[in-house]
């Protein structure tokens, strides 16, 4: 199954705070159950925010009693409000849900009962899309893969960060897939261990070689010569900047001092090119993600911390970005424009 | 209380696994309670595994029933194998026993009891000694303090890591108690969070400002200027390198790409500059603490892990180094031989 489906009006998507242990679906039945699982990152990895907030519009819109398109226009846009209030920096989010207005703008002479059918298939569209784009990332970006390549990945940027495939792990898969010896380096990825928990859970499912590491090590493992490449995901890509999960940026100057090249893999809903780095807003999130593992306290009552969500990478340190259309040099970005 | 003493023939110190929730003492009464409590880190930290391990020899030695002097230096011969073999990085360990071993030959006419005597007195000697030369590096190491400095500092390298006051923590206590306005910014330290357990500990105690980060927030608070040093301990350091607690190398290369200078803080007992790098063995530690936090798994069962303890940060990306003869740049380090 999909990381994320419609079905019989309702949004079924897995619970990802519950991996490794369990695989449970939850299901959504309207926009403010899908607002509050992207809060609380039941649904997380930017391509899949996306086509969640997509399917968030589509609840609202399928349920809709709305007798007046008046009526139904206020009930859109309220959901729309309440899911760009969830999460700050990916981008994903904002493009799905402006498409899906996009569509709605369009088609300002249709019935409510022709928009409901309208913004279901839109959704439906983007998840489709996104599916077959990350099948051109891994198969763009598996030409930068050799056998033997060890590649170091952060976070999960694979099936479960999607709809499907993944991108910095579509790649991993694709080289795979093609017959390639490779492995894979995961970091941790604390404070929310989406390294352990899912990219640790998809590569085994997949049966792709990986050794697990706490963030703190990757300078050692580039030191070592264990690493041949680095690749993440991303949340926004900006003129500037790469910006994605917190610690990207660590590894991306560790990789440049040893001379390793880092890529970064994401389809074009994730390129915000009009932007710079100084446009966006980095998510803090709640110290208890810090002074806890699940319900375990790890540190000293009324210890501060900080907690940014992401970080932001300079393109001085970003090898190529790969996205559906190929892989691009930060001088050759632009032509994305 | 100091973090370990000698009492009524038995030691006296703290179970730094149960902080930062519970302040337990334990009381080991031979040399084996000593090693494995070494092995299993609830004593840690460089000197004050030092400590341990000479008063290992001092209950050894003191509850010898050993009739001959043969006897009595085989029991020791003995406590000294099995103390040598608990963790193979930190050179603090070697030095004490080598230490005691040393004064041993020294007086070869002695009596049993009078090499009893002389054992107890000299772990003594290396406790006490301890605490007077965490002050001394406090005090050279306070002048590279102003008001208003941040200090990061990685892992616990405080008064728990040593007999009393600290090496890294100590430099930072002594800029606290001369009225310095100083803040620090504790790594949390995976995969053992002796940042989150212990360093906060420490801090909250004192009443030192901090901010708790993962690991990952490194390059991030330093892209942000929120550090304008780092101080670490070290667990040995060779002639071309420091040897410390995993994680320390990648702070050390973020340190130099954003200008920010970077101190190691330890007494000469860890200086081991008649060896490089390549001599140096790295502790492999068990895949779990990876996988696992206490007793909660946090990856899917028979995931592989790499579980280095410590990393080498080559002498090019280090400062300086301070000790209790002052603050050396690795230049000068030769005159410490």
């Amino acid at each position: 199954m999909r990381t994320i489906e419609w079905k019989n009006d309702t949004v079924l998507t897995v619970d990802q705070t519950r991996l490794p242990h369990k695989l449970v679906y939850l299901k959504l039945r309207n926009c403010r159950d899908v607002a509050l699982a992207i809060r609380t990152m039941k649904i997380r990895g930017a391509p899949l925010i996306g086509a969640a907030a997509a399917y968030g519009l589509a609840l609202t819109a399928s349920r809709s009693k709305a007798s007046t398109k008046e009526e139904f226009l206020k009930q859109i846009q309220d959901s729309v409000r309440l899911l760009k209030r969830t999460r700050p920096t990916g981008v994903n989010l904002f493009w799905a849900v402006d498409r899906i207005v996009k569509r709605i703008g369009e088609a300002s002479d249709s019935s409510v009962d022709a928009w409901k059918d309208l913004i279901v298939r839109e959704a439906q569209n983007i998840a489709d899309e996104d599916v077959e784009i990350n099948r051109r990332i891994g198969e763009r970006g598996s030409k930068l893969i050799s056998s033997g390549d060890a590649i170091l990945t952060h976070c999960n940027a694979g099936a479960l960060a999607t709809v499907d495939y993944g991108t910095a792990l579509g790649v991993v898969r694709a080289a795979w897939e093609q017959g390639k010896k490779i492995s894979v380096i995961a970091t941790e990825t604390r404070p929310k261990l989406q390294g352990s928990r899912l990219t640790a859970y998809e590569l085994r499912t997949m049966g792709i070689p990986f050794v697990l590491i706490t963030d703190n090590m990757v300078g050692y493992v580039m030191s070592k010569r264990l690493v041949n490449c680095v690749i993440t995901g991303a949340d926004r890509i900006v003129k500037d900047a790469v910006i994605n999960k917190i610690g990207t940026y660590s590894i991306a100057v560790l990789a440049r001092e040893h001379h390793i090249p880092f890529y970064a893999a994401a389809p074009l809903s994730t390129f915000d090119l009009s932007h710079g780095t100084k446009d966006i807003t980095i998510e803090e999130r709640s110290s208890e993600e810090i002074t806890r593992i699940g319900s375990k306290i790890i540190a000293p009552k009324g210890t501060k911390t900080l907690n940014p969500a992401f970080d932001v990478t300079p393109m001085r340190y970003v090898t190529a970005i790969i996205c559906e259309k190929g892989v691009f040099t930060p001088e050759r970005l632009k032509q994305l424009l």
